[in-house]
């Protein structure tokens, strides 16, 4: 168990501090849970009600919020970014513990460990890998012949790195996510596919986290490239030769086609799916479960998506959407007439 | 191979016996090819056909069919029910089969395995973690540490538990699926993510299902709650902090986003996609391909897909879509024409 | 490395040579990072400017275009399939390397391994298995009891195929790919699910590719079939008791729910979505994104998805989705109004 008091927190993190100095932390708690030597933190004054309510030891707080709290408080300029950060002192990342090359990891003659390297039970590291130092891998893992992983990297049981392709430093691969399969690439041969090998590779900036179950594909000739701090939530799949701009962030469940680039600092949102070839620039917001069928040229947020509504409705609606088309002459049949009437009108043209 | 007569399985599921109790069957089997030794079943008067030409030994049959059919059967109030219950009795699950810990599994050794537990091959106990008495774990699946198992459970082969998760009793995870993964918890932080550390675990309830390579994110603070009788299919996403109701059913590749809470008994269609923050009540039912994006408040049917088209159509009707709002504008510039022609008129208003 | 000369390609390939036979390659890579000893290609004259500019040693270039290129160049009929014949020349699949049955692999005593296969270090062989001659069975890919591998295949890393599931010769499966799973068999009992027993099999034909993370279910009474040379893509879940045609492909992120049957030679677009208890005939293309929810019974190409909007535009013109039911009858309600008018008007009806 670590202990941190609130005066190494604000040495740690900076910003004011009011209250008791010497309050001893051992978590981080939700203001409804949390104890008298647990943290708490809220962002904004919604949470007021339940931050005066909180049993916690201490709380990271908005600047404007610290003196109406009864709690010792440490008042920052972005508390959510504060709290994440206390969160990573206090909370040890439990996943992948133990130290040096448990007996049963299977490691290859010729595998390059560097210093102070965990690999647990069952860990599968081929001939040429290269591990940089203090990385860990869990339980079960598979890199690939020739595969480089960098340093301070944390792999996480069942995780999967193929033969040859290059992940950064500081980089999370969640349980399952499998790095460097092969591409679809298939050629038709009159009545059969046939497969184009796939001879490029995946290759991972640092601080790049990639969710569980999600699959990058290695490139088919040229890498498929997933540039610095992206953030991949679970079941994504990104295809062959993609490339993912640095900093952006893909919710769960989203499918990316092949050969697709995505600028930098975008937020994907969930169950989208972009299709092959297309370009998103810079900064763009697609929310979640869009189909983007096209080049996205201009910042901002874009959406294609059906309201919900009751069966019943639907039913009565979804009919017509299969002719809009008709509608829409319907509707220029009627501008005719009333134009040709005696009361002259004048539709807007679009 | 297991052999039961008819009258065992009288005894055993109740309903009415019609024809000889001392059938003996060995396996189920579908109307088209069940043999003199299998058990087949049909649900309605649907398939009287197929019953009657069928070859199976014995029915089981809706309580209005009996009489109408030449094979030996049990007639009951829910036949698809006796019949998985006979099922389940002629078919041992094969996909784990064994004895005790397997020479090559790997249990840390303060780990807790419970009475009659089987561990196969290649699979990782981490340290302090329980598994229930009876419980069967398969070829190279990972238990975290400290991560709890119930009884009679079944973990299929590359099944994940990260640690300090808890699994109930009588649950089954199939291959792939990712139980307690970090959630997608991010802070931005100017010109980076910095990540939130996930403190919260997964808490599965009993007779809980878990479709193959389907993920449970754990918690950022408090835990995610699947309740019991929860029945997940493959390739589902649960995010941080969600919480299933009791016995409600959701199909494959559906993804559920962050802290949204879904109700009792609800059905959820295939690749269905829920936003974050959101409540769902007990007893809805949301199509197949639907996106849900504000709570749910009534039970019923939910649906918001378009219907498919030729593709030739679709490229004539979509682009209206665009233009929806402009389209509305002109059909009430047509009304006002009209209330303002000499013949009157009352366009029903919404 | 493999060092091939072109005039051995020509040989091996067929088409016209045309420049040095005696040029010696080494690996194929895109025309703009191929150097003097690598193979490009290139498949129609779009590309002539890169080509042209390219270092390869030799092209394979379509009929037409051989005299326009200043490099060695081998002109055949399909440049795509040529190419990638040369490719698998050229580049052996790296990702499953190493010869006979690893010292860490756990076979079962009664398994049996044909001729000239590869278990790599972890992989688990189950009682009765049989895996074809020259199949290779990669790190921690697991084999159920009973399953059967054909000859020639590759099972990458964490594999599974479920016991008695039967896999053709020549098939690759790529990681985290699940093969006979249960399927989603539930019976409603008044308050909760029954399970009901999966007891069918996966039968996947010859030639067949399954991506990484794609799940297909074992069927519930008879099989689950994927016929000869079907392509899958990632993170693709097929339910119980579906039949996929032969030759068909399917991009990565589709569900296709229980009992369907999809023809031969169809492409089923990224991210589609496909109900249960349908049929899809022979030669369907079905776009990315789309929803398919009732038989397809003609060849063509078939689309239901929403156009993409700047968000802003989207709020506007999705309310009416929601109100087309009304909008129609207001139409209707101007043209009556318009017939009745002085001015007659005749609106066309569908």
């Amino acid at each position: 168990m670590t202990i941190v008091t609130l005066g190494e927190l604000h040495a740690h993190l900076g910003g004011h501090l009011r209250g008791d100095a010497n309050i001893a932390l051992t978590s981080v708690a939700s203001l409804e849970r949390a104890g008298p030597d647990q943290l708490g933190f809220l962002t904004s004054a919604k949470y007021l009600p339940q931050a005066r309510a909180s049993h916690a030891g201490a709380l990271i707080v908005p600047e404007a919020l610290a003196e109406t709290l009864p709690q010792p408080c440490l008042a920052v300029a972005n508390p959510h970014v504060a709290f994440a950060r206390a969160a990573a002192l206090l909370h040890d990342d439990a996943a992948v513990r133990g130290e040096g090359i448990h007996a049963a990891a299977m490691v290859a003659e010729d595998a390059f460990i560097g210093l102070d390297v965990h690999v647990d039970a069952g860990a599968v590291i081929g001939p040429g890998a290269v591990i940089g130092a203090r990385s860990r891998i869990g339980a079960l893992a598979v890199i690939g012949a020739g595969a480089r992983i960098g340093e301070d990297c944390l792999l996480h049981a069942h995780s999967t790195v193929q033969h040859g392709c290059i992940v950064g430093d500081r980089v999370v691969l969640h349980p399952g996510s499998v790095i460097g399969a092969d591409g679809f690439g298939l050629a038709w041969d009159g009545d059969h596919w046939v497969k184009v090998p796939q001879v490029g590779r995946v290759v991972i900036g640092n601080d790049v986290e990639v969710g569980a179950n999600t699959t990058i594909d290695r490139g088919a000739l040229d890498d498929t490239i997933i540039e610095d701090g992206v953030k991949l939530d679970n079941l994504i799949q990104i295809a062959h030769n993609c490339r993912i701009g640095r900093h952006t962030a893909i919710a769960g469940c989203t499918g990316i086609a092949g050969s697709t680039r995505i600028g930098a600092y975008c937020q994907i949102g969930g169950a989208a799916m972009i299709v092959g070839h297309i370009e998103i620039c810079d900064r763009v917001i697609v929310s979640g479960g869009s189909l983007v069928a096209k080049d996205i040229r201009e910042p901002g947020t874009y959406t294609s998506v059906l309201p919900l509504m009751p069966h019943r409705d639907w039913l009565r609606n979804a009919a017509h959407v299969r002719h809009l088309d008709h509608l829409a002459q319907r509707i220029r049949h009627l501008e005719s007439f009333a134009k040709n009437a005696s009361q002259p009108i004048e539709p807007a043209e679009k």
